[in-house]
């Protein structure tokens, strides 16, 4: 400590104590950052090295490795981890950050105007909690990128954004049954299509009908627009009668024709598919990566040789966990007012999915659909607020938590736990070369927890501090400014 | 012109040509003026005075009367009125400036938080086109009062406005057909109730199951929050299977409780009505003023005895004339389209109704439910704009100007027209004392007029100037900022 | 009893053990009957006769008095009546026989050629469990009179029917909300127009734009297709948003045109009603009865002035009695399910409102509302099947049992609750020169009880026998046959 | 002629003026019957026969050529076909003859017992036309097999039913849009349950999410009802927003699974198509016949490549033909209107598809989706009656004459007109070995017509004799019975 000059001693008595205050409005700016003495788990499997340090270099790694090993320069800014354990910053797979499943008519005229602001307020609840990196895959794309440059360029504070935008097939806002049937007879025409805009970008429902030249021609537009990955529509449901039925949307050879595309312009691709059937094509074309893979509408549970194809190919599969507790308070609400609740089959036929999943050995991939979410807020999955209270698995910000615990509930190791929420995020999206594990040359993403997360997934509530590009995050300060959860 | 001095000589030449600019934002401050050598029609059906003097001081009317009679002061801004014809300014008994027969969700949500500014556009409106005053029978209350306070106080400019508040009886805005049906379904429990509150006011529905000293104890306290007369519903029109009704809102006893609530504290009262059978309740009760008295659902002509009597008990009748080119505008597209227009019956027996309330002589006042319209707003008439557009009857501005040409056309003595919106507004609302006529001590309402008003309805559009509490409008200003028709 | 012939011996014994069985199709054309040896009560109000005689001869009663006092003819049927109770027929002063608050589309297109048969299984029904006479209050006018005739003249066995046909003033069944909304789209127009016609029978809502005169020429019209008495529609509920309504429907000029045009043609007048305002009116325009005068919507406890000029005026006031038990079972399921119920607060009222008037001295008749139901059928009053089943009060056959214990358990005397459905009703619809007591010279329809229904209301079960025109009621043959309910 | 007895020679001539009145009820049973003297169409493309012979013994056709090569018994019927024409009966690969297109919930609950009688209905509105056998591609399973039996059994008079029942996928009648919009709320759980099993038969969307192998057993056990061929949904159309879209229903390897369980029990398999996607899946799993193959959701021109692949690969496409009269109805219905008519570009583009299929050799089948049609009935493709009635290409009876025609107007030669009518329905249904042309062995279903049919299309009309099974039908007593089209 002799080493250190009397304000950074300050410095780091004051982040002990959890009193550090920043100066500067969003970050420390600290050129140089040791972090001494944790448990440093990279998040690449590796043995944990039970006194480590990182050091950081403007923003990226620039040695990781056992205390004794790795020399500290005298002009850094110390970080104390002792006792400790220092991992990778997490990543979500699938999140939204816009107006989503959270969508009202009502939002949608009111916030016009201020979806920059609505997603931002998002990214900062995710950050603060230590999702460093969120992939959002359906949403406003030009609102999106904005506040993905801001916060890339340091203009705001946030998750670190990568995006897809619209959902290859799906038409607008009004045309898809985000909002409440009857929304589009209470507004103008020129707002319906403006909105309608934000969210087609011109890969909607008229791909439906192309050709597969037709289709990458189209795609290859789209890419052009600056989105980090594609999605499209596997698979799409809907009701018949009574019954919920699951069919192809994009047919097989439109599909390759659509990976083909991506994969052209070197982005990853996903689709949403929640049955059986598209899974099959999804592994015959290439897919990279499953869109909440554990779904199954109706609900029904995969064949084992279905999964094990999954696993054979290596084809990642992004998935929605839920902790029993969660599906218990279904059960218990079911009991108590004799009522069927959809959600408990299909919770089950997830569970045996994921559960058969991790078994086979298929790459997980940590999601959770997150949005911003308060009781006020209406709701694409109408779950009555207080079951949805119980371990919620869609609030950005608590979500994650909820899904690590639920992975190990569903029989995944600690270590692959861990993984599922880092490195094999950045590999399956491709990133893996900045981001995803505690190694020299890294983006500088990495939380510090107090609890050690390989002894149970509940200590990654723990957080002690959260560094993203190598900047210290105040996580009193996020959200900066917030609408849609204005209390926090 | 040897008394005026430089200035003042300028001004007059000004004015004479139209070029006119005013320096000071709003109005020309003058405390006094003299309108000199014009033809002065004072609204009380008197005989024209050929040659006419109006001198106006701080704000009234402090002479009229021959230029030989009446001495015009050195120290007065003197506006030439030679060849041009002076007039009090007109009343409109019946409109609605907030927000109300255009209304979508959309604009509901969106402007919020603007209904003022959209009071202020209508009322500039309104003023611009020589509407003085007028007085809003259905609105959001405090909004309404916010801007009737500002344009009193001298803060806006725009027309003078009375203002009833909530039609008694009535839920709030969620609650009675103004928006699309399933509005409610596409927003918040708190916003609805915020917007219904914001009409409703406590007069709502509850007041129907009251016995009659409930009712005026409620009514009391509605009357406490600042009205300056009331309006309740009358008789109510709906949708029977394909049958469109009328039937008695509140019971003949309910409606004397209202009336007596509204003498009780010096207002007048009005009610929605529109069948005989709530006509004949209206007078039993004493009702000063039936709204739209010519309206009958479904289509019928009334009965000559009950028009007899109307206009035996001087109860006033506010009307919604419309043109003879406007009904051959529903023909000739119904004609041309095969189709039956519900409007053209309606119209029809409309007519029949006001011709035989001039011919036995009931007070009539010129009206016109008239609100800021354009092509893209909603209207809770959908007449097919290309139609509508045909001399408009409830655009505000405009509205005035063929309903005017309308009573003509009906046959109505043309001074008779002149006072319909003038002194027998200001007489059925009880504000003659101050309103409604160019007499001295009144209130410094007045229009200048190119062409003789008294030769044709027509020549109401020729004018000249508008002078408002003895202030002269700078028409070309207003409206000062717009948001329903920003392009004005 | 050496009197009788052993044929005579052998029915009396059977009829005392209830094995009596009727050798003739439907009833024993007995041209002289009598009742021996039991108390008579007949419905004036009078003490009744401890052992008394009622002498029945061509289907009237030709002696009621002590046995001592009245002598029995040889050659009669004697019915052994000892230890029993002789009562009038029961009359139910407001059921729907015909397809009415059970109605579905469905059940209109299947049973469209068979409304008779539905009538006449529900006229059995009643008939069955000792109602004599029923009102019929609403329903198709052709085929109630069809089954009307068919009673009358021998032809079937059923209650005895009065109908009103449509009430006046509503349109055809597809207008009224009788059906699902939407029905009339499921339709042809051929269809919805003969279905409207059987309800509307040209006494709609072209009354309401009526003034009085044209609206006595209609009703005489309608008095000429052969009603009984009048019904028209005095008030009428809606929603309004979320709140319910009640307002007047015809107004009070139109409602005194009504009810003269009734009485010039010597027929009793009631009007529907549910608040306050239409009992006014109605007591001010003469009407002779108040249906479900006790029901106020929304709920509402009616002022003592308003049930005591009910009393003042003789106006008779059918109500809708419901056990407290049925009440109970309603906030049990609320409690259970923390759900409102709005039958709760309705139901309260509803008994606040009759025990005032039963304390005030009202002329009460009893009446249900009562129509063929089971658990299949729809409802207009959809209530929960498994809490409806609790004391059904609109079961016709089960119905007026509950609502005889309900006017007791409402603190009305049991001599008033046995006129209230007898004597009370026979004179509200004029028909007491005929029907409703057990006097000489009376249509000779009555009840033999097991028990006294002046000591417990539950007694009115207890029905040992039927006699309707003199005749005896094989009760176990009906209804002979059954299209809503064939199990029975 | 002298070989005939004096009654066949009357007979003869009675059958030349058109006066033959058939004495017994349906048809001639004569054993033996010989069509003498006219043109002979065989429908296998060949030359005809100028001056031919058709011998038929037993309801089979026992020889076929020159007049100069075939004796002609002495005790035949002989049939006088001078100057006429000969070909095989027609078929309609594509009916409903049940209630389908044409359905109201009105006509389902009234008709719930006769679904029987409307099918003989239409297959007699068929024979009548000439056309003795139709496809029933979509209907009530047990009552189309209860007519079919009655025909074949010879107890009724009707075409040749052939019936596939369900669209393998589809729920039943409430729950695929048969109906309109909240049907199903107008009636019983009871009467929709058993009216959706009489369409749905255990083969509905629960097979979506079946794996190929636990398809391929419910396939089996529907098989085993007793089906002529399958048809499953092969793409399925919904509006998602304004938008119109096709999307696959099984996925690729259902389909398969499908049609290999229908092969394997010797069954053709078609499948509703609208779309190029589902085309191309067609081929690749070999699917019998694409049903509609020229319709295209939304509408598109399919690529040469795909036509040239149904051409290669043999693939039968039965198409829906409409005349250019009919589209021009369309426009200038559209024009008049200033509408946009949806199906203007859809027949457009179907008509180039079908113009590109005759091109290129691809082999069509003449089909009409007809049913009973009539004013007032509803239809599910609800074109005003108006246009509908221009070239009608979907009444039964009417449709394959205009149906016909438009194929010439497409450019298809006359004698492969001809064959689309018979010998390529025949060999796509795998039924030719039996039916479709005029060949020693096969079953004797012909037509004589006036005109020669390989001149004009339009020949078809001139009807002068049908014969079924050897037996030649009174057209002038068909329909027998009729309900749908009384009057007929």
């Amino acid at each position: 400590m002799d080493s250190l000059s009397v304000p950074m001693v300050r410095a780091v008595l004051c982040l002990s104590f959890g009193l550090f205050h920043l100066v500067m409005t969003q970050s420390v700016l600290a050129q140089t950052l040791a972090i001494v003495g944790g448990t440093v788990i990279d998040g690449t499997g590796a043995t944990p090295i039970a006194t480590g340090i990182v050091l950081i270099d403007n923003g990226r790694i620039s040695a990781v490795g056992r205390a004794d090993e790795i020399a500290v320069p005298d002009d850094v800014l110390r970080v104390d981890a002792k006792g400790k354990y220092v991992i990778p910053g997490l990543m979500d797979a699938n999140v939204h950050l816009g107006l989503s499943h959270n969508l009202s008519l009502e939002l949608l005229v009111r916030y016009e105007n201020q979806f920059d602001e609505i997603i931002l307020e998002a990214a900062q609840m995710a950050l603060k909690e230590g999702v460093t990196t969120v992939f959002d895959t359906w949403g406003p794309l030009p609102q999106l990128q904005s506040v993905r440059d801001d916060i890339n360029a340091g203009r705001s504070v946030g998750s670190r954004i990568f995006l897809a935008g619209n959902i290859i097939g799906l038409d607008g806002i009004f045309a898809g049954g985000w909002l409440q049937p009857g929304a589009e007879q209470q507004v103008s025409a020129a707002f319906r299509d403006r909105m309608n805009q934000r969210y087609e970008q011109e890969v909607g429902t008229e791909l439906l009908a192309m050709r597969p030249d037709e289709i990458q021609s189209a795609i290859a537009a789209y890419i052009g627009k600056g989105v980090a990955f594609l999605k499209y529509s596997g698979d799409t449901q809907r009701l018949v009668g009574s019954s919920m039925i699951s069919t192809l949307y994009f047919s097989p050879r439109q599909q390759a024709a659509i990976v083909e595309a991506g994969h052209h312009a070197g982005l990853p691709v996903q689709a949403h598919i929640a049955s059986e059937e598209a899974i099959q094509v999804a592994i015959d074309v290439g897919l990279d990566i499953v869109t909440h893979g554990d779904l199954a509408v109706p609900p029904k549970t995969y064949s084992r040789a279905t999964i094990q194809r999954l696993a054979d190919s290596g084809t990642a599969v992004s998935v929605l966990p839920f902790t029993e507790r969660r599906l218990e308070a279904f059960e218990e609400f079911a009991e108590a007012n004799s009522q069927q609740i959809v959600w408990i089959p299909l919770y089950r036929a997830m569970r045996e999915n994921r559960r058969a999943m991790i078994e086979l050995g298929v790459k997980i991939l940590l999601s959770t659909d997150a949005h911003l979410r308060n009781a006020q807020l209406p709701d694409l999955i109408p779950i009555p607020w207080e079951i949805d209270a119980v371990d919620p698995d869609r609030a950005i910000g608590e979500a994650h938590f909820n899904a690590l615990v639920a992975l190990e509930e569903d029989g995944m190791d600690l270590m692959e736990v861990l993984k599922s929420a880092t490195s094999n995020i950045s590999e399956a999206y491709r990133v893996d070369d900045e981001l995803g594990t505690l190694e020299s040359g890294k983006v500088a993403d990495l939380l510090i927890l107090d609890r050690n997360p390989l002894q149970s997934a509940r200590n990654y509530r723990s957080i002690h501090m959260v560094i993203k590009d190598g900047r210290i995050i105040d996580r009193t300060e996020l959200p900066v400014s917030a609408i849609i959860n204005p209390a926090n």
